[in-house]
């Protein structure tokens, strides 16, 4: 196996675009790809920059060929363990909540939300897609989850990440807005939607930039 | 101004980390910071790569003495336009849609989510916090928002973008789970939750095999 530990973050955050990427190119019934065709698909990658990436995990394309679609991607899917199934529990069925039960996405790639808490004793009892809600006090419980999503309110955000740690999980993925942060080995991504807006606002006065850098040479 | 177009995309997408790691400090009533200050608040990141990175914008730190958090907090706000209001208009009034319009982040930082539209007449006319949920039929329209988020399912994906697009919109978040693409000058953020999870599958593997590796040598 790799020696995982010694892999730079940017790395591990562009495998899951490496893996979409290649299962597209695997949809459209490609065989073989070159690193230009992968770079050529994701905005601002260079073809150096994934070969880069994979070699830390080994040796996968073939000289003066390229990469088989199928291997690479198996090997992918492998090292960030979508080959599994993994069972998630959610903590807040608000709006968000609701709309994560019913991300398609998820469930696609292997991860079943098996579990719903709530604190709001007028949701417990109630479900959410298939799932009933239980009551969020229960917590913490042995729950047979490595994953645990975060969808409450902020105030409410460390308690929950605790209660889930103690319950068990191993990776919090936290939409609160407030950041959470844990020691090895448990695994935190924060979401901040806000970063998207943020890098989309910045993008648009570039934009505005090079119109106007091209209407005063003009 | 900078040379906006030469910036790399991951600089890009660093920003808005840089931008909340300062706020942090700023609120915390710190003056002066050294770029290894950033980099220990940030999981993954090398001061090095935080001097790289701002030195895209122009010179920032004072030799032997660091950063003034105000001032680049000031300049990374003016870089990424978080010194303006934007107008968002939504669509899709669903669980996402309405997440999102209750989400505190986006108008802290400028954020305002002015008008919101669905296809399904018996949300039209509704509220959803301020906002009366006005009728997808109507689009396009000239909307005075230059960004615009895709809530909608799958299959309403590129139609809503054309649409948004079509009103002016010049920025666009899309959660639709479909890949949506334009050329420039439109900017298109695709937003997909599944990343976030596939990493924390990788980072669980990553300390099973630490953790099995010490159980061994030990």
């Amino acid at each position: 196996m790799e020696k995982f530990n010694k892999i730079p973050e940017p790395t591990i955050q562009r495998l899951p675009l490496y893996y979409r990427c290649l299962a597209e190119f695997k949809e459209s019934d490609r065989e073989i790809i070159s690193s230009e065709d992968v770079a050529s698909k994701i905005p601002g990658m260079k073809a150096s920059q994934f070969r880069k990436d994979l070699s830390y995990f080994g040796e996968f394309g073939v000289q003066g060929m390229g990469y088989v679609v199928t291997h690479l991607l198996d090997r992918i899917s492998s090292i960030l363990q979508l080959n599994k199934m993994h069972f998630v529990v959610l903590v807040g069925a608000g709006n968000l909540g609701s709309a994560l039960v019913n991300y398609g996405g998820f469930r696609h790639w292997g991860f079943h939300i098996t579990r719903i808490f709530d604190t709001n004793l007028d949701k417990v009892g109630r479900k959410l897609g298939d799932i009933v809600i239980e009551d969020a006090a229960r917590l913490p419980l042995r729950l047979d989850a490595s994953m645990g999503i975060i969808a409450v309110p902020p105030a409410a955000a460390h308690d929950t990440a605790r209660l889930l740690v103690k319950s068990g999980c191993k990776g919090l993925l936290n939409f609160s807005g407030v950041k959470i942060d844990f020691p090895d080995p448990i695994a935190v991504r924060n979401v901040d939607l806000t970063n998207e807006l943020s890098i989309l606002s910045y993008k648009l006065a570039t934009f505005e930039q090079v119109q106007l850098q091209q209407t005063t040479s003009n």
